[in-house]
Parts: C-alpha cells; sequence; structure tokens
C-alpha cells in the first residue's frame, strides 16, 4: 500500500458508542494521545540516556521539544503500519526526520538502541496512565454521590427484591452504601494499578542488547555493569511510570491487569445501572434519572424521558468482560515477542480504557442527579399487604408451630390472600393459630413493613463511616480486621 | 453537552488496529458508512411510503437526493448522541434541516411514522451487507489461491505434526486443501448471512401503529388490513435486503448471526495464519511470506522480513471470539427494547466486521504470494532419520508380534536412536525381529517418507474436484451424501 | 499418576448447575455417554472395514457387542488420561482387553488403523448428535406452547416497554409470537446442525494412511484408489453421521459451529426468561410460572414463589455465549494437532450441550405452564393515564402544529401531568390547540390503549400462519420471500 | 422432579478435562467438598450464635458434630435443587432430618434466621480458600523449579525468537527467570485474594433482619444495636474467612476477582506452555518435557513423545479467561438478589478453580522435570550463520554510515545470503563498508551469538536476587522502587 492511496478516513468518530463519544475519556487514549505517547517514551528514553552520558544533552532537548503528535501524519502512520504490523517503525521513520529538520545531529540518536516495542508498551503505559487518572477522579465523584444518597436515604425503607420479586423491606440507604462502597474500591484499584505501571525496557528481544552495544560504540568502550540498571532507573523517572525488575515483552500481566481492573470498575458501575434500571421502571417508579430539557428524548414518543445515563454504562459493562478477556487470553504469548498476540491487544485495551472511562463519566451525572421517590418506595412496601414481612412472622411462630408447620401456615395464607384477592392480615386474623399469639394490634405491627429493616441503618453507618477518613477503603471488605484468622485464633474457636 | 463543546477528535483512525488500517473494510463500516446507511434507510423508507401512496413521490424524491452523509456534522452527532443514547435522534433532526433546506413540503415525511430502532438497525443491516459484499470476494480470492496452492503441491511431502512433533509425513497440497476447503465455506456462509440480512420495520414497540396512523391521518382514513404487508415489502424491496416475519427489535438474531459468522471467518483465516507462523520459523523454513519491499521490516534488526502477514490476521482472530460472545449475549433483550443491551451491539459489530474484513483483504495477499520451499520440507522430514514412518513399520510388525509388542519395540528403538545417536534405520537393522521380516533394502523403502503419505493425493483431488463447479460446497463436510441416513438404510449395517 | 492411587470421586454430579441436574440433556453428555459414544465409534470403525472387507465379520460382531461403557473403569480412564492427554490411548488399552476377553482372534481389530482423534472427535459428533436431537425436541414443545400463547392472547393488549418504560401498547399475542418463531427457528437450526454432524476419519496426521497400510498388510496387497473413499463412506453409514470431504482434525467447525448454536439456542430462551422476570415483578405481576407445590420456594421467606423456571434458564444464557466463544477460539488449530487447542474443546462442548439442553427442558415447563394476566395487563396499561398512547396524538397533531411543535406540546403535558399528578387528560382537554381539533369523546377514544395495537393482530397471525405446514419456517426472516433481490427488479424502485 | 426418578449419573468425573482429572485440585471443588463447605458454614454459624449467646451451646455442638457430607444424598440435592433454583433449600431440609435424629432439640437452631444465599456464599468462599490454598503451593513449588533453571541456564545462550523468527541471541536463564518471577507473583496474588475472602451474611435481603428477628424471640427482647457487629465478627472468626463490611449478595466483586486471578494465573502458567511447546518442536529440539515411562503416548505412533504436560496447561488456559469473563459480567447483579446472575456463577466458578489448579499441579511436574538443551541451543543460534546478530552490526555500522545506510546495507546482505546459500560472514567480508572498518577477526567476534546477550546475565541475577527472601516478590515490577514518582521528584527530570 503506497501512502499515495491513503484514503481520507473517519473510522470512528464516537457515533456507535455514546457511552464514551466527546468525554475526555475518548481524548485520552485517541490516536493523537497515543502517537502522543509513544513520543514521549522517545523522549523520556533519550533524556534518561543523556542523563547517563549515553546521548549529548542537546540531542535530549531537540527531541523532547519537538516530540509532539501534531508534526506527524497520523492516519498515514496508521495505514503504513500494516506493513510492519505495528505503527513504530514508521514513527520513528517520520519523527526522525522531524528531528533531523530541528538539529540533523540529534537525529541519530532517536529511538538509540531501542526496539519497537518498548516504544509502544511504553506509550500504551501512559496512555492508560492518564486514562486511570481522569477515571479515578469519576470514580470518586460517583462514590461520593452515592455516599451522599446512602446518608440522605439512610431510614428510607423500600422492598427488598430477591428473584424479582418482593423479598423483606431493606433501605434504600442500604443499597446506596453499597453502590458507595464498591465505587470507592473501585477508585482505589484504579489508582493502585496507576501506580504500578511500568516502563518497558527490553531491546530486540529483552536483553537490552541494542541499548549496551549503541552506548559502547558511543562511549568507546563497554559500558559498566551497572548501566542497565542505571538505564531503566533513569527511564523510569523520565516517563514518570514504575520500574519493572525485568522486561515484560513477553510478560504481558501490566496489560492483562488493565483488563481485568477495568471490567471490575464497569461491573461495579453496571451494578447501579441495572438497579437504577428496577427503580425506574414505569411500574415501579422509585427513581428517576436527572431530568436535563432534550435529554432521554425518543424520536416517536414525546412523552418519554428514557433513562438514557443507565443505558449507557450497562452497554459498556455488557463489552468490557469479553474485551478484558481478550488481554487475559493474550498472556499467552509465545517466544520473546508474538505474532499476534501481542498486536491483538493494543484496540481491546483502547476499547476498555474508553469504556470505563465512558461508563464512569456518565455514572458522575447520574448519581449525582438521580431523584428518589421515598413515597413510591412506601406505597411499593404496601403492595402485597404485608406479605414482604412473613419472614418475620415466620420468625415468631416457628418456636410455637416448628419452622416447617409456621413455613405452611404462612405459604398456605399468602396463596389465598393472592387467589382470594383478601388482605394477607384479614386472612392471618381468621387463623386461630395466630389469633392463639397475637392481638391484632400486634398483628399490624409485626406487618408493618418499616418496622422490619433489621440491621440496615447501623450497615449504612458502618459503611460511611470511613468516608470522612481519607484513606478510608471501599469494597465490602472490612480491611480493618484483616487479622481475621488472628482473631480466630485468639478467641479460639467455641468448638475445634 | 452542547454542540459548542464538541472537542475536534481523532478517536481512531486506524493505529492501533493495523489489520484493517486503510483497507476498504474499514472504510465499508466508519462513521460516515454508517451515517449515510441510515439516510440510505431513511430515504428507502420515504420511497416505500411514496410507492404505496403514504408520502408524495417529490417528497420521497427530495428525501432520496439529499441523503447524503457529507451534508452532515457526524462529529457533532456521535457527540449528541449521548443525550438520547442513540445518534438517531440528532440525525433525524439535522436531517429534517437539510431536506427542509431542500424543500420545505418534503421535510414533514422524513421519518415518517418511524422509530430510532428502525433507522439504525436497517442501517446497520446495509453496512452489513456492504461489508459482506466485500469480505466474501476477499474469501472467495483467498480460497482460490489456497486451492492453486494445493493443486501446485499434490505431491510435495512434509511432515505432519501433531502436539508440536512430527507425526508421519503429510502433503503440502493437503495442508493446502484444508485451508481452500473451509475458506471456500466462509465464503458461502457469508454471502447466505448477507442474503438473509433483513430491513428492520416496527415502528415504536414493534407493532407498526406510528406507521399505521401516520398513514391513516395523512389519507383521512383508516388504511387498509393489508396496508403493514405491503409497505414491509416495499421497504425491503427499497432498502435491498430481505423482508422480516416480524419486527425484531428485541429479537436480535441478526445482529448475533453476524457475530457467530464473522467469529468463524476469522477463526477459518486465523487456522491459515498459525499455520503459516509454524512453516517460516528460522528453524523450520518450510515456507515464507510475500517478499514485499520494505515488508516485515523491524525497528531493531536488519535480518529480519517479519511474517507481519499471518500476524495481523492472528491479531483479528483472537479479538473476535470474544467480541462476537458479547453479540450473542445481547440476545438476552428484555421488554420491546432493551435499555443497554442494544447499544452494546454497535461498536462490537463494527469491530467484528472490520476485523474479519481486514483479516480477508490480509489473507488474500499471504496466499497469493506464499512462498512454498518443497526442499526444505524434504529435509525437515529425514530429521527423524525415518521415526516419522515408525506408524508404518508397525502395521507391519504388529501382525507379526502382536501389536503391543510392536509398539515397544519400535519405542525402544527411537528412544535408542535419540540417545546414542545412532540413526534409526541402522538401530532397526539391528534388531532380530525386524531382520526375520525384512531385508535392508526393504527397511529402507519402508523408512522413505515420501512413499508414506497415504490417501493425501485422492483427498487434495477430492477437495478440489467441485472447485470448477460454480456451485461447488466449501467446508469439510461433502454435501453431495447428506442422503447419509438414507444411504445407511439403503446398505444396511451390517450389524443392527 | 498410578491407577491405585485413584481416588473414589465425585467431581460434579449437577449440584452447582441446577438447570441441567438429573435432565436427559445432562445425561446424554455424561462420562459414560462419552465413553459409550467413542466404543459406539470404534464398533463402526470395525464394521465398516468389515463392509470392505478389511476386518473379519466375526471381529466387527464381537467388537460391537461388547463395545459397553458398563464394561469398564471410566473413573480410572478420566485419571489415566493425565498420562496421555487424552482418555482414547486408555480406553483402546482397556477395551482391547475386554474384546480379547470375548474373543482373542478379535482384539487385533480394534482401533485398526486408528488414531486417538478419530476416535474422540466421533465420539463427540455422536454426543452431540443425541443431545441435539433432545434439544431439538424440547425446543419444539416450547414453540409449540409459545404458538398457543400467542394465538390465545391475539387481542390481549399489554403495555410495550422500552429501555424499562412504558412506550406505545402492544399485545402479548405479538410478544409471544416473537418467542414462537424464534424458537422455532432454533429448533430447525439445531436439526440441520444435527444432520451435518460428521464423522472423522483421517489417522495420524489425517492422510489416512495407517488405515490404508493396515488394510495392505492384512490383505497382502495395496489397497485399491478408491479405498478411502470407500472407507469414508461405510464409516459414516455405520456411525450414522455425515460424511466430511476431508478429515478435520485441524479443521474445527463442526465443534465451533456446535458452540454457535447453541449460544444462539441459549439466547432465544434467555430472551423469553428475561421478558418473563420482568412480567413476573411484584409490581407489575402481568404473568406467573407455572405453580407446582413446592416449587420456587424460599428458605427464608414463606410468601415466595421465585421465579425459578426462568432464573434456571437465565443462568445458562449467561454461561454459555462465553463457552461458545472458548469454541470459536479453537479453530486457532496450529499444524495438523494442535497440542492444546484440541483439548481446551471437550469440556466447553459439554457444558454448552447440557446448558443448552437443559435451559431447554426447563422452557418446555416454563411455557407450557405460563399464567398470563390479562387485567393486570390492562391495568397497567392504564397507569401513565394514557401517556401510552402520546405517539397517536403526536401524530394527528404534526400536520396542524408541524411535528416539533407538536412534541413539545405532549412532553409538555407530560410532564406537567406528572409533575402535579393531574391526568394526562385533564391536562389535554385544558390545551386550546387540542381543543380545536378533537371534541372531549374524541380525545378519550385517541387516548385509549387497546385502540392503538397497530399491526399486532396481524402480525401474530403472519407469525403463525405457518404452525400448521411441517415445514414452516421459523425465525423472523420471511423465507418466502428469498427473492428479495428480483422482487426489487421485477417491481422497480420508485427512485433510482 | 420426584426424588424417586432420580437416575443414576456420573455426568463428570473428569474425562474431557484430563488437567484436573484425579488432582486434589479436583477433589477440592468436588460436589462432596461444596456441600461439606455449606455444613461447615452452617455449623460456623451456629457457633457464632452460640457465642453470642442466640443459640445453645449444646445445639452447636451437635451441629458442627453432624455436618457431614457424607450423611447426605448430594445427587438428590441436585437433583431437587432444579425446584427451587438452589442446593440449600433440599440440603437444610435434610440437614436437619440429621441433626434432628442425633438431638431433636438442636434442630431448631439449623439456619436459625439465615437464607440461602448466605450458606451458598459462605461455602463457595470457604471452597475456594482450600483450593487456593493448594493452588498457591503448587505455584510456589513452580516458581522454585524455574528459579532453579533460570540459576542453572544464567549463561545458556539461545535465540531470542520474536514473530516466530530468531531476533537477537538471548538467554534460557533470562527466558526461564521471567517464568520464575510471574509464577512467584500468581502465588503471592493467590495467597492475598484468599486471605481477603469474606463470609456471606446478610439474610433474606441484606439486612440481617430474619437473624435479629430470631434473636429477639429467642432471647425474649430486640437484639443489643451492637449484634450485628458481633454476630459478624463471630461468624468470621468461626469460619476462618474475613470479614465484610457490607452484605455482598448482590455486590460480587469476592467472586469476579476469584475469575480473575484464576485467568491471570492460568495466563501466567500457559505462557510456559506455550514456550515449552515451541522449545520441544522437532526442528528445535532445545528443551524435552520430562520422561516419564508411557507418558505422551500415542496411540498410533511409537516414536512419539508427545508433550502432554505442556498441552494440558495450555488446554486450561485457553479456557479460563472467556469463564472467568462469566463471573465478571456477573457484577451486572439487578436488586438484592439476581434471579440467574447469581446461580450463573456457581459452575463457572468451580470450572475455574479447578482448571487453574489442575494447571498449577501440572506445572510443577513440567518444570521440576523439564530438559534442557544447551548444544541444541548453541546450534541453533548458528543456523542464521550470524544474522541473528545483524543488530549489533548495525550499531557499530550507523556512526559511520547513517542507520538508515546501515540497515540497508546488513539487510541487502541477508537477503543475498539467504538466496545465495553463502554464510553471512562470507558476503560481509565482501562488503567494501565493512572491510574499511573491521577486520576478519573482528567481523568474526562481532558475529558471535553468544557474545551478545546484553544484560540477560545481570537481568536474571537481580530477578533471583529475591529468591532467598522470605517475601521477596514476584512479577515484573520492581516494588522496591515504588517511590518512582518521588524518585522523578528528588532527581528532576533532565527537561522540563
Amino acid at each position: 500500500m503506497n501512502a499515495e492511496d491513503i484514503l481520507p478516513a473517519d473510522p470512528d468518530t464516537g457515533l456507535l458508542s455514546p457511552v464514551r463519544a466527546g468525554t475526555s475519556a475518548e481524548a485520552a487514549v485517541s490516536d493523537t494521545a497515543w502517537v502522543q505517547a509513544m513520543l514521549d517514551a522517545e523522549a523520556a528514553l533519550a533524556r534518561a540516556q543523556a542523563r547517563i552520558g549515553t546521548v549529548p544533552e542537546h540531542a535530549a532537548r531537540t527531541i523532547t521539544r519537538v516530540a509532539r503528535a501534531d508534526e506527524l501524519d497520523i492516519r498515514r502512520l496508521a495505514v503504513l503500519s500494516r506493513e510492519t504490523a505495528n505503527p513504530v517503525v514508521g514513527l520513528i521513520r517520520d519523527f526522525t526526520g522531524v528531528v533531523a529538520a530541528a538539529d540533523p545531529a540529534a537525529a541519530p540518536y532517536v529511538h538509540f538502541g531501542s526496539t519497537s516495542q518498548d516504544v509502544l508498551d511504553t506509550g500504551a503505559m501512559l496512555v492508560a496512565s492518564r486514562s486511570l487518572g481522569l477515571l479515578a477522579g469519576n470514580l470518586r465523584r460517583t462514590a461520593d454521590a452515592c455516599g451522599r444518597l446512602a446518608g440522605r436515604h439512610r431510614d428510607t425503607a423500600m422492598p427488598g427484591r430477591t428473584l424479582a420479586l418482593h423479598a423483606v423491606p431493606t433501605t434504600f440507604g442500604l443499597k446506596a452504601a453499597g453502590w458507595y462502597r464498591t465505587v470507592l474500591e473501585a477508585a482505589e484499584r484504579t489508582e493502585a494499578v496507576r501506580a504500578a505501571l511500568p516502563v518497558s525496557l527490553g531491546g530486540a528481544a529483552g536483553t537490552l542488547a541494542g541499548y549496551l552495544e549503541k552506548a559502547g560504540v558511543a562511549a568507546g568502550s563497554e559500558p559498566p555493569a551497572d548501566y542497565p540498571d542505571r538505564l531503566l532507573t533513569a527511564f523510569a523517572a523520565e516517563a514518570g511510570l514504575a520500574r519493572p525488575v525485568l522486561p515484560w515483552h513477553a510478560l504481558r500481566a501490566p496489560v492483562a491487569d488493565l483488563g481485568s481492573l477495568l471490567a471490575h470498575v464497569t461491573g461495579v458501575l453496571g451494578k447501579i445501572a441495572v438497579d437504577v434500571q428496577v427503580l425506574v421502571r414505569t411500574e415501579v417508579g422509585e427513581a428517576a434519572e436527572p431530568a436535563v430539557t432534550g435529554r432521554g428524548a425518543s424520536s416517536a414518543m414525546p412523552q418519554k424521558r428514557n433513562p438514557v445515563l443507565s443505558t449507557l454504562i450497562r452497554s459498556a459493562s455488557l463489552q468490557v468482560p469479553a474485551l478484558a478477556s481478550v488481554l487475559t487470553s493474550c498472556l499467552l504469548t509465545e517466544d520473546e515477542r508474538s505474532g499476534g498476540a501481542w498486536h491483538a491487544e493494543w484496540q481491546p485495551l483502547r476499547e476498555c480504557l474508553r469504556l470505563a472511562g465512558g461508563a464512569a463519566h456518565t455514572a458522575v451525572e447520574l448519581t449525582e442527579g438521580l431523584t428518589v421517590d421515598p413515597g413510591r418506595m412506601r406505597s411499593n412496601l404496601g403492595l402485597t399487604g404485608g406479605q414482604v414481612v412473613s419472614e418475620r412472622l415466620a420468625a415468631h411462630l416457628a418456636p410455637v408451630l416448628g419452622r416447617a408447620e409456621a413455613g405452611r401456615l404462612l405459604t398456605g395464607a399468602a396463596v389465598r390472600a393472592d387467589r382470594e384477592g383478601v388482605p394477607f392480615a384479614e386472612v392471618l386474623a381468621g387463623l386461630p393459630q395466630l389469633r392463639a399469639l397475637f392481638g391484632e394490634q400486634q398483628i399490624t405491627e409485626l406487618l408493618d413493613p418499616e418496622r422490619y429493616t433489621g440491621a440496615a441503618r447501623q450497615l449504612v453507618d458502618r459503611a460511611l463511616a470511613t468516608a470522612g477518613e481519607p484513606d478510608g477503603p471501599g469494597g465490602i471488605r472490612d480491611t480493618r480486621t484483616t487479622d481475621h484468622a488472628d482473631d480466630s485464633d485468639q478467641e479460639g474457636g467455641l468448638l475445634p
């Protein structure tokens, strides 16, 4: 394919992926961003080599100064990448031209001793680092919004739903507290993964031989034994990334880990989305997405205000697990560099980053503006005429009737109430077994859903307790009790 | 998000997906192509409604005439799609403006009675149809090239390899015949799926009510009972797609089927790629990718001519199965339109189409230019000193020694040859059990790998036999014997 | 690992997969079933070789007679398979012992000229054939039940729901008609895939050399040129499977196709399940799963009758797409037999078969016993006070006010009705723009949801029309109009 | 389905999954193990409730004593689980019977206030904990073996291979060091995930209401405010698991995290497997799997010693990423308990655990017994006649000729050597540009592959340096330099 044949093209400007279209998450992984990151990697390498005396400082300065994506024809690089199976070969050629135009003496120091994979992988880590920075910020904002919802609705009773049916009462505060903890934890994981993103420095087959040989030729003598170590340290410092123990050309955990993280993030956000989609159902009506003029409009139905934010988030959550599985699969990298498994990572990695980033961007809007209707929750709680607290009655009847008989009695009463359209309380009041135990007032009290929310309030308080602490951990795990094994030992199990 | 805030952006011009960068497969699914297809759907709808008298002909003509993607700001549509969770609401608004500018009287007939999903789904089917047309063409070219390789190398013996080791001899012709049949079948499947791609016509919730009401209002009377039928027929005809029995807004087989097809296509091409990657290994050297100046160059190693074509194809094959699983998962579409499962399809569908299309484009280059080295195949066949035909010897020894004893004898001889570095033939010649059976010349003949290629030639001939027939089927199934059950009945099984 | 070390074990009796536990779908793919199928393959091979004179008839008879899984220690075979990476080597050894015990003269003809993969693959196809037979039957029963639901509820109006909200009215008949067509098509696809399942016959590396050599040694002369052809035909006939053109050891479409089919099947059934789960929600209450004593019981809540059938089906639908993607990925099989990609197929294939089979088994129960509540559907239709037909009003207002203004007016009215708690009709009646057009009675009629079901009835009739025809096709495609291209040509597009 | 209809069945004893058949990894997740873990959860709950005074100690003792899986008919539980969509309802019923037989007074305290999900989820965590314990042990053994290989072959030169071709030399030590670090890290991750596995305690909808009500009824008064906290602490201690902040019935990170971990583990092991499969290829011959009599035997080819261990490991690695994606997808859990997404986790979780466990078991055998052939590595390094060090020559020529010209010259020489069959050194020696720079002896030295292994030795030493330290971290990240950001700040980038 000749450069002349390159069609002006707009393969993908976001039209089919509204969850990220136009967001900063999309811009952070654009082709321009990727080229810039690869140029940043080249510049960081030149500076690192200058630090330790291999490359002249002026050359490193020039390389750094002109390392700007807007100097290059990115579409051309994309198309020509077919000839070499990666875009770096063309990038180096064109970038060397740019450097040479600025300072011919600097040109030989571009990509000095390097290999395509060092540049592409380090660039990918820089792109990921910038994306995860944005992502973590949006996750923290989302967590904050969920935390506020949890606090505000600590005592807002609503139907707990399991397998699509009313189960027992819960509170919206407890639901939101779950969102809060898991999104907070997702933010913390994002920050932890971000902090560990390593530079890639291995040379042609991971031995650093090219770097050493170039350094030796330049110096006129073999580089000292600690040269590799110093080069690696300097490169990590200049790139602002972590330093690996070993070249990871064919040890792909850094990329696979990003996949796992981003599948986790979209899963956690998707949980909120599917919860919201239940709550906004016309028949349920317990919540509504933020009302923004024009948003959620339908092309056909004037009355609709579609839950578009949860829809967008869910659409991302349905895509990322599979894309992340591609990245995990690419751990099966043969040899010192795979002919295909490496190349299969790039686009799925970008897609995971922008889908998760777009979902988090959208989740901020959703959770900060979510409208909750406690009145509707209360009225929905009453829909079953008290059946939603039959577990409670069973607890009271079991000691008297036995658990099985208590269950049978209540199941029968529920069936009869439904079949005959009689209120559950009325059916119950007619049962001699109950009359023998409770007065009518007591039955009424026992059947009040708002009095059967268990430990919901304490759980919310507990979940929010760390909200004010700067490093309070997220997630459902109680990291204050990581010593559970010792704990068990100390207290001693009751029984062997 | 205001239209003013839209950043000029280049989210993806192909940089991270060289397998399709700059190919026609990429252009066929670009945002421009998608918008054009949706406009084509609108125009086909207007013409269909004109055919049956609901829309004035002049309006349909105007709508068709100005239905050009280059009239619209696609990036703007992409970004605004976040407000409505799909790009159609904005598209209709902007397109109606374009129509109004051309002829105000035509504007009310844009999207007449329609809904976003009808337009997006029909557009997707048009995009798919165009993509599959290109794909089928490239698959047929690839199949032809494989068929020629099979014919040319019908008798080129090479090591058959199983679990990475030499097993028994085979021929390169047989290997290429397998590629031929499976790629031919992939082409046929592509054409069959393409022919069945349906228009989408359901209206807001799949009842066509909007179309009927609009038609009724326009006519001043209720439309006749066969109106839906006529509308559907006319729309399919105008769009050049198949006619569905039912609206499929929430019955997503047409999209899921594309995923399955494209995973199949890239799997079949990926098989060729991984085979080629074994054959081009430095130690194997039995084949080489087409030598094109500059192609396969490394940024570090001057001697390398990397197998970039097989690398690109394999990179696609590693991605598509997971992406296709997203499409299959989206069959779980709740209600009359899912809030998320529909939206999750679009980008993976595009990605599958362009990865498969790019892989097929690349496979044409690979198979048309593949260089095969029969001499190296022959010398590799000799590497084990005849062990590669020990199965043959076992067949001769088993009747005399028993199968188990024959196996043990030959296994022992192989181990000894390897351990002591003695030729296998020499070890065998020293065994009394063999000397009792064969003369030295006979042993030499039995050990000749080229004489132990079984039915490879007949199989190649059989596989190629249908090549000249216009509708000869591909695949490994023998469609000439679909009556296998009857066959079994006719001849009668030997035993009950 | 020694045979003595084999632990008695029950790795999996179905505890974690209730969707298939105890069903015939599970039994059809059990280890016993698999061993039996591999023995059936051995027996069919012996009979085929007897048919064409290579194996003595008495040997084929004996081999067939004793080819019973209950003669073998399957757990032992499983454990010993670790030594050879497949269970066939051990199976042949143990089965040869069984044959030898019955007739020593028959023993040498076990696995005559064969290879592990021929036996395992043919066995897998036999297992698949039996499983798909059961599956197709259950799919047809499910389709029938859905067809009856569609017919019975042809005119049962209910809310059409899109993005979780009431959109416009539809009918339960139309929903069930969609289930009917897609499940019917799934049955047809199952039968088609089943009919094409091929035997596997290739010998050690796909050249049939071992079969030919054995035949030659047995006959004392080279087998005739058509021997491979005759062997293949006889084997397919004896096994009751299709005949392949080429050995497919490394051309894995037959297995990948099963994956795609089964993902399709569970997707189609999963669509029913997620629809049912919406309809049974406590707030919706439009349908209920069949009431069976004890079914759906909770361990805690006496009132619950959980929708367990849809839950089981959905659980299968969430697993199969990913499992099927493993099978598609395994198309990337290097060489004449892969060291791993072949082995990775077996368990996912089994899992797909039993999950789909279990889901279909469950779907029969669900659809045959589904309870529908037309009264609740009607009352839910009234929940929005007529907003659910605002599309209809828009159609009437657009010609007068313009489409945009009509939309704005109705959107405003809907917002006001919701905010102020005033009936939509009342808000509308207060609008001068409407009073100018319609009388109060006319507004009431226009707002009646049951009068706005569009072509739902015709669509149901059309979908059911083929029900009585023996070969009436399923799916949403109209196969009676496959000539759509010609159709377009004949009628002539309205416009170029 | 009646209990009487239960077929005796052996759905899966490992036949189709040799990677785990008969291993302790398989036994650890068997149905028996799962039932035992659920009974252990019940017993731990009873003891926890006894600790805090809700359940009589004698009852807790009895429940603990008879909580033995062998008391129950597991197949029956499996089959009956279809009625309630999970096996716990039946388990409680049958187990209560067992307890009642031992002590009728203890029976009411079984599953006291609890719900199915608490038992199944806690049971799953116990199963996971036991499995991960075994897994971590095998990963540490594998890492040790890899570390020994790395140390032993620190200076064993071999061809570095990229995109299937010889690139530049590397050492087997460096390859093994990569295996070592990544497997060690996988072990550490396994231990970390294991330590964080939480108990599940939420009651019917996650509010703990049932536990509180039962406690209140038993005590005759409302439990104190800290009761939930004390119950959770006691349960975690008795179960030996971590304590969650919130009930996680619908916050599924603990399960999704297991999926991500196990996909990582099999990916890391699969990398070793695909590397080994290249090295054992007949043409490469640089390594061999451990020779064990009978292992790797073929049913057809006496000479073969198949690389079965790497085959088994690879087969697992091809399955787990997709299975893990099911678990990640199930983070999309609607409401307080999903009707399907929860149920879809169980079997994939088991499958991931036993595939990863089996792979690790197999990797111990593979790495402890791997045979390496340094002589063959050396001779393979010579195959290209020195082209494998052309990068080195380029480093020397670039300063004189310019990088582009140096590359062209060497590429041309490589092409000529290949085409004309002349040694690369001879071609080079004939080039005036080289003769001007180097003497013949110098060319010979520069072309010696063993002198161009770069920093391989230092990297190996560095990778192994932490091997002796008890808590030396694995992975490719250098955790000793996590302060990279500060580092960057302290030293100051060379350039802004």
